[in-house]
């Protein structure tokens, strides 16, 4: 006789946020992010576009910088040309190639507020497009070094997680466990984990998700690694199930990882899920750890993956 | 027979800090701001200029600091004019006109610390002078790249509401019902909603406040849309009431969200309210994703406010 | 007979740390610093000097960057005077008083990387000098920057606490309460009180300290005023004690605030204390917000203080 | 009869988050960094780079900071030197060495953006790569300015804790101790202690973690110091032991502390340990505080570790 589940009966549906019904791939992706397209966005704001300044690659980034430095510099050197190179004290050549680039460069010299002054202005009115380019290029310096450290100071959670995750006999019963690293120099505190299993209903139409209960949901220091454990007991919604059936319900174990990030004092989430196809049955995590020569621990963080079979 | 109640009587009055005891119109603006003027705020404080700046428009920003620019370089053209226009040595004209612009222009290429040098100090009075305006210039640079860093870094959750509560079947009861999405690219993460209902008492001069009981308060991955339920069973405040009761009521449901921002780290709230007069009845929400041609979910930000009649 | 209080017992000297254990005055001053000096502190570090920096008052701060600016400007004048003012190329007179202010102002040029150049490097040394002195004046001027964001963005909760706590008739018992205002314009959201009691033990030697029940410890919402209050029930430790027991037993109420500023995502703390004296019997507060004309309502932050006697 | 110890029992294992298995030394260093190697670390990322440079030492820094700017200088005046010196405006010698000089120092006038003038750029080549030079310049500024706030602005706790802890009769039972005391000016609030005892198990090859339950383990105000208290009741897994078997069983007393730093709105942690052999046994912690002339309290910081022996 089987006992009516109440623990796992009330976490169904209970922790989801995620309405993903469909009967398709994955809901969210090994990176994290999550396997939606949002049509219907705003076409810009000023903190979208701060939000892609900072999270756009560091190359993509610089090249941005570059581009609107040459842009700038254009706008204006078409200016002081429009005003007349005549209102320019000079001593370069004076062919009109000369001019141009005098006028280029009289422009970036103003927007660095470099100035050598061998080109300078002779009249009123560069002067005072001059000063304009002066105050624009010391705000976009502004901008920059705000850009700049909100780059570098955003929080970087880089925890790299096992390939599989594995199902293995685990304290007397069974359980379904992953285990991750840091691969960051800074020191992880509080470190929580929350899985959600998804499966596929039984009309092969909806979705339903369910919370598993962790044999350890938070650990206060994380020095090295953390093997997360579901232990599948009769309450498990994975009791009973095999490989093939968690196949044919298209289960993806979602796991969201919270930590308090000790250099920089902020809390950091880290995403990623596992497939069905990403389970492996009948193997265990080898140790990552040994001792090295002189008593100290040594922790190989290429181990992470590293696991055996076991016999069922 | 009725039971006695216990949990919504212990809610009542239970969570407001919401001192709105009038029998005029609504407490929280759609906005979220409060809808309240207040009087004996201190005149001016460092601080109180700063939340300005950080809050106010970006184009009023922009204007202020060009007036700041133009103002400064204005004071400071008018001492060195003073100091007498014969300490500087100069290429230009010499007419009256000439000769104020050249102060205002050697005051600009000094407090942008471009110093082209066509216009520099001959006596030391000037030097001196331009010395301070030079690190006033560079101070008034670190405040304004701290503005912007805090003006673009600031939270800004910008979740789009569903513009009616809706009140229909659900799942055997009838539920009181509201949704939003999250319109920008920022992840949020551990999103949490608080629902007070605000009720004219039947002295129809004070205010009593109910946190209403919600199918689910808290949700960890916010992909999509989220639909806030309140269950109306028999020991919900609402039990009982329809469209005219809640008029007459002026009651008004206010919605406080609470989230984690994961791309910025930072935890944000956001606030709204329905007023009676903007729940509709026997009406619910039309789904607002569809499954792609790729199998990618895909979620039309536009459908938030989609719904449909029901018979009640 | 009287109960055995476990509630009330277990809560003393729960929350303290707190060791005030002499009988002198108040232990937390009305602005909320610890009435407590500390011996043995270390003598410089570079946070403590953030940490200054930081605190100090405007006014003070802007001195010291002004003198700072003096400072390393003569320093780096010594320097170019003891190379020798024939290194440079310079346009002004030739007395020893010309030369040593070139020296301070070619200094405060090169330190502001305004660099007019009509005085400039004619040597290798002085250029070898001057090229360290502008990236000095870079990072000095990159310390400001940092200081200034930092300084406006450090939070500053302002709550304004009623002068006066009162003991009055409250809800069919007696209640100590007193009241606060938020005099800034940022936002706060989940605003929590905490009120530890601290008295004088019967052997006037020892000091004991009791966390005191609130009628409602945390409000969702701040939009006017908050009245704490603290029912005296039997279980309350000030059960049964007037004014002159409190005088007696030198007590002294700690207020703790804790709130979320919505505006600069940051959770913000406040202290302050009522000592015995600040007490008043048998008067409650009176109301801080009318109906305005227009229906919206009207708070003014001036009548915190307001109160008005009541018969007991 | 021993009871079943169903407490401490299930604390077992349960807070560890440190899979220090070896017999060796300690775990937990006395900074609070662990004592673990880690291989396999990423070799380079933008962000470790950003993380090193805000944890080094100061001078360290600084050092970094001048070799990068020697370094950029001589990369631009190589590029100078092989565009050719015929190509800037010069006035000064016209000697190799001259001329290579002149080379560095445009290319520090135009890094730094001091750009006095009396070298500039005669031909559009040299002007081209000025302008990519003092944007490089401006961009680096940036980010030096980034680093410096986020090195000052990190958060730094600084308790100091008592260098051994005690074991001594503590009201009515035996206490395992320890205190400690903030060495910095800022404001310390909602203070936490965990403390998590490491044993070698009776096979001396396997670890076993228990929380100790402490006589409490928050306390809200923190003006002076903290003696935190372990009761050694029946339940501890501390009951029966002695030195001796603290020793042989290489106990660890592992210490976390979490507080809020009121002056800069941040959570810190901050982390110690203590190995048999920092176990006093027979001793008590002498007051800190005493009361000044004034009335006001006095603490000196240097009594942390004012022990005096009691007879058990």
């Amino acid at each position: 006789m089987t006992p009516p589940r109440p623990p796992s009966r009330t976490s169904f549906n209970d922790d989801l946020g995620l309405g993903i019904g469909t009967e398709s791939g994955r809901g969210v992706n090994k990176d994290g992010t999550f396997n939606v397209r949002r049509l219907g966005m705003p076409r810009f704001r000023s903190y979208e576009g701060y939000h892609r300044l900072i999270t756009m690659g560091g190359l993509h980034f610089l090249g941005l910088v570059l581009l609107g430095f040459l842009i700038t510099n254009a706008f204006f050197a078409a200016i002081y040309w429009s005003i007349g190179m005549d209102h320019f004290i000079r001593t370069g050549g004076d062919t009109r190639w000369d001019r141009m680039l005098d006028a280029f460069f009289f422009s970036a010299q103003t927007l660095t507020t470099v100035g050598y002054g061998h080109i300078s202005p002779r009249s009123h009115m560069v002067s005072a497009v001059a000063a304009l380019e002066s105050l624009l290029g010391l705000l976009s310096f502004a901008m920059a070094t705000g850009l700049l450290y909100g780059r570098f100071s955003r929080p970087h959670a880089q925890l790299c997680f096992s390939q599989q995750a594995l199902v293995a006999p685990y304290q007397g019963v069974t359980g379904f466990m992953f285990r991750f690293v840091n691969r960051r120099s800074n020191q992880l505190i509080e470190v929580e984990a929350t899985v959600v299993l998804s499966l596929l209903g039984e009309d092969l139409l909806t979705r339903r998700f369910v919370t598993l209960p962790l044999e350890r949901s938070k650990i206060s220091l994380f020095p090295t690694s953390w093997t997360v454990v579901h232990p599948i007991d009769e309450a498990s919604p994975l009791a009973g199930m095999q490989d093939a059936e968690l196949r044919k319900a298209r289960a993806e174990f979602i796991v969201l990882i919270k930590a308090f990030d000790d250099t920089f004092a902020q809390t950091i989430y880290q995403r990623t899920s596992y497939i069905a196809e990403e389970v492996r049955w009948g193997a265990r995590f080898k140790a990552m750890t040994i001792a090295g020569p002189d008593g100290r621990m040594v922790m190989d963080l290429n181990l992470v993956d590293a696991a055996e079979a076991v016999e069922g």
